[in-house]
């Protein structure tokens, strides 16, 4: 089968016209003479993370931050890389696909050219087995021309999502000396993107000479951090289910009998129901966050749907659209709790039909209330991160159907007194999966791929390439690169100096931020949301006029630019050196050491281990 | 709640940009002054039918058809209409919500004022129910303005799918009366057409004045007959879910571990699944009318589809996109015969929870048989027309289901040794069916309203607006109009003179077409789909370039334009006339008698009732 893996394809109007589409370089990128400026050495967002870390990665910890310069840019301590010999470099597809991932390999490719034309691309074919068995085919142009801005990752396939064991990291590391890689670009989210970082150091290690490089290409949008603002994927992902979601809010109004319950694809948190909520308006929505942070039961989220469809009926609206993340079944604390037992006992291979009679009487008494389907999809095997197999359970039927039970009890007592309750169920996931990228998802993954390169040619190891300042057009896009360690947290119980830590470092999924201005811009509107029907449909996705230059709104109300502030701050510093020099006025003198006395002050308080609880889950 | 419709409300930029699209007239509509050419009286298309046809509707069968040309256009007999008084108009949403239903109103109230900016435009809120209430919105341009070229039907709304009790077409008169309605105008499908023809007949027995006008707008492409080519709304159900499948198709090829079954709404006949599967070439699609044509079992299906499974094993393939139309559970020969047992069951009132045990032991055995979500579904109250609420039956997990035990099995007795059988499964319809329409629907949608106008204008009852010569360009478009009866059927049980009637005249719903060129289209292909992988993605709808003009190809295969072949007929008749004009050589005479003579004869055969059962089930 790999040997349809690239083949050139025939390809419909539309696509033909997508892959003429050349995404736009950001000014730092363009020609082929790019300075690097090395900033400061990094350190993890949580001071008390750093020790832990820096044990776990001692070569590839600590690093200094990237940034890609234009070769005409003023900064003194930049360097210009100015030879270019030719390399080998190997890309693979990890975990998920996501719409965009092909771009990061043109994008690779056309760097790797434009630098030397003997350089040479190798795409491993089927993901890490792959990889593993080096099954490779060298990227062309040719091979390249039915695959530039198309979705999938079908060019080469993936397969397992994971380079971890002993056995895994070996077979990569034997199939990049063998290859003669001089470098290795792992296109994934969060768990391979941990697996890069590993690899890295595993390889600097052993004196690997292969230098590896992660890019983060997720459509949950859950790789974030300071230095990463969006994920590739996430845009067309969030576009196209917000289409969906629209027509169905387009639906429910024009025939005003149903409850429409809609789960989305995005694993263990609810960045993409967040962005599609924020697009296309729906009645309600429902984040894992929320849940987790409220610690509401199953019986106050029933409770929560009743009330609200409640209040609609007494306007006389029997119709709505509700969103739910996968990612909401774990949230719910009594329904983690009995995930969590069962997790437990299918790992002691207890089977599982002998599972239910083996809870704990409070696990199994929650067990045997749930509706038989849910119980069959709770008992499937948990994923290879831990997690329940949650494109698989069905939580919107669950909830649907305890609305239904609830309303029916209260249209009994009396206490509701409107027309039938009728739901309808959705999952929205595969089916935007494979869609055509966006035109953002097409240029950030392209920028990223260009990125790549850079990073291997200043022979770093174990970075993710990274772009900010996304939210502005291409030509204001920061590039950079980041040591992956600098993303990492350590799990723990407890806060503080006596906190234990749980598990390796790893570059965890970022939660929805409940302090963050997108989720406060929900909050803001969630009455209008519920009880106006201002649904708001973006159309389907466009690539030429209306429409076609919208991001992501999560992206848009936040300032983020990372990259740009610690840049900012460097200018002050160096400001201050430059006008507090030896010989200044004794009164210039005292006001700069009383005020730069107060700054190290706050940060120092601020600093201290376990103030800064920011990425901790 | 009504009081929300019509609202005007915040559109997003592609909304608010398709709301200024303005779509293209044919020429014989522009300007005010249209001619009417009344072409032959009409007949049924089966002869056998005309009787009781004729009998039901004695004063709305057999009207002549109606072409609308150019004022300048030469035809001795078409009469310029140069009357226009003022009208007042009532429209009304009948049945399921199509993209491009808010065009038709849009058209009809550009033609009302145009030819007399006195006349009015009515739209009863709530469809029928609305009717019956005489719940009603003036339409003006203020109303129109933000739903103009969008989808659904929350302009107005729509309720109830049927006028057709005693009470109900009482209803509707009394409404037409106090109205004082010249015309009423019906949009929706075969049932709401079926309706309106019931309507005017009534009306005119009655002396009603208001004369209906139906509008053929449904999302199932099944009101399709010698007048009516396709139907508002299709074109854009199968972009939106070919879409769909094609992102399921490239996340397939991606993973290569998923079987993704697909049921597609469209109700009894298979239109939308053929349509999807000619733009998206999924692996396999099983139509209704095949499974009903074949007679194939469940057991059959399950083998059909399990050995494609296994002979793409072999070549190392175990991923797929299979598509099944919603009627599909209706056309297996014993699952129909199954709920035909549970209709006539629930019809005599006996209860869901007692109805398995009355079944006769045959039926029992297959209920008992089947998973127990399927025997919840398949207990559902029918739908009006007496089919199963075929959006509630989950066929896809059913086959699903009935494929992977199977595989199970043959893997167990080492004929199948492949990878593990792994099926998703998806039902897409209520996505689709609130979509920005399509460029096609919207100006079809816009003509059709134009025409509705001219037929109430013509003073015509119990009309269909129709267009015809579809595939080709706008300005090639042929528009008229046809008496609904002469689209209607009888269903009998037999063929020939001897057949018994089953039912009352009406216009059903068209099977696909076994023999149509788009059936041979797939036939020729389906070897290729099944094992090469020949996925084909239209992309998402597009407004602009590439694709924006594609039209379904079920609709540019065939050689439809009916009305154009009517008029070349004639055509040859009237030069037949002038040719051999009293005086004329014996010679000539004697070879036009002949020819003539021969044509008739061959006519007078086919002719025979009985001998053309091309529309009959």
């Amino acid at each position: 089968m790999d040997s349809d893996y690239g083949i050139v394809r025939e390809l419909s109007d539309l696509q033909m016209l997508r892959s003429l589409y050349q995404p736009e370089l950001p000014p730092c990128l363009q020609g082929t003479a790019v300075r690097v400026e090395f900033g400061d050495a990094t350190t993890a967002a949580d001071p008390c993370d750093d020790h832990t870390i820096s044990r776990a990665f001692p070569h590839t910890y600590g690093q200094r931050l990237a940034h890609f310069l234009r070769a005409t840019a003023k900064v003194p301590d930049a360097q210009i890389i100015t030879e270019h010999p030719a390399i080998r470099v190997g890309v693979v597809f990890c975990g998920r696909q996501s719409p965009g991932g092909h771009n990061v390999i043109w994008g690779l490719h056309d760097a790797l050219k434009v630098h030397n034309k003997n350089s040479a691309l190798l795409g491993f074919l089927g993901g890490s087995e792959g990889l593993f068995a080096r099954k490779t085919l060298e990227i062309t142009n040719d091979v390249l021309a039915t695959y530039k801005n198309q979705g999938g990752y079908d060019m080469l396939g993936r397969t397992k999502d994971q380079i971890r064991t002993t056995e895994q990291v070996k077979a990569a590391m034997a199939a990049c000396t063998t290859l003669k890689l001089d470098g290795l670009v792992i296109v994934g989210g969060v768990t391979s993107n941990t697996d890069a970082a590993q690899l890295a150091e595993t390889f600097a290690v052993e004196k690997c000479p292969t230098k590896v490089v992660g890019v983060p290409v997720t459509l949950n949008g859950d790789l974030k951090n300071q230095f990463v603002e969006t994920n590739v994927g996430f845009d067309t992902i969030c576009k196209v289910n917000s289409q969906l979601i629209s027509n169905v809010c387009t639906d429910a109004l024009s025939a005003e009998k149903y409850y429409y319950f809609i789960r989305l694809m995005g694993r263990k948190h609810s960045h993409v129901a967040l962005e599609c909520t924020l697009q296309s308006h729906p009645n309600m929505v429902i984040l894992g966050e929320e849940v987790a942070a409220s610690k509401l039961t199953l019986f106050d989220l029933t409770k929560k749907i009743c009330d609200a469809v409640q209040a609609r009926a007494e306007q006389d609206k029997f119709h709505g659209v509700i969103l739910l993340p996968e990612g909401l079944i774990e949230s719910i604390p009594e329904v983690y709790a009995l995930l969590k037992e069962i997790h437990s006992l299918l790992k002691q291979g207890v089977s599982v039909d002998n599972i239910s009679v083996q809870l704990s009487p409070w696990a199994s008494a929650l067990f045997n209330f749930l509706p038989l389907f849910i119980r069959k999809q709770l008992l499937l095997q948990p994923e290879s991160d831990d997690s329940a197999q949650l494109s698989q359970i069905e939580t919107e039927k669950l909830l649907a159907h305890l609305v239904e039970t609830e309303i029916n009890k209260r249209s009994k007592e009396g206490t509701y007194t409107g027309k039938k309750f009728n739901a309808i169920c959705h999952f929205f996931g595969y089916q935007a999966r494979g869609s055509l990228p966006s035109k953002f998802d097409c240029d950030y993954a392209y920028v990223l791929g260009h990125i790549c390169y850079h990073v291997l040619a200043a022979g770093l190891n174990g970075y993710m390439a990274t772009v900010t300042n996304l939210k502005n057009p291409v030509n204001k896009w920061r590039c950079g690169a980041s040591p992956i360690s600098a993303m990492m947290t350590v799990h723990r119980y407890g806060h503080g100096a006596g906190a234990v830590s749980i598990g390796k470092p790893a570059v965890h999924p970022a939660t929805v931020d409940l302090k963050s201005k997108a989720y406060d811009l929900l909050c803001q509107n969630s009455r209008k949301f519920l009880m106006d029907d201002v649904y708001r449909n973006p159309g389907p996705l466009q690539f030429d006029g209306a429409g076609a230059d919208s991001k992501a709104v999560t992206l848009c109300v936040e300032d983020q630019d990372y990259m740009g502030r610690i840049k900012k701050l460097q200018e002050h510093l160096d400001k201050v050196r430059t006008i507090v020099k030896p010989g200044c006025s004794q009164d210039v003198l005292k006001v700069a050491l009383t005020a730069m006395a107060s700054v190290t002050d706050i940060l120092g308080v601020m600093s201290t281990p376990g103030a800064n609880t920011q990425f901790q889950e």
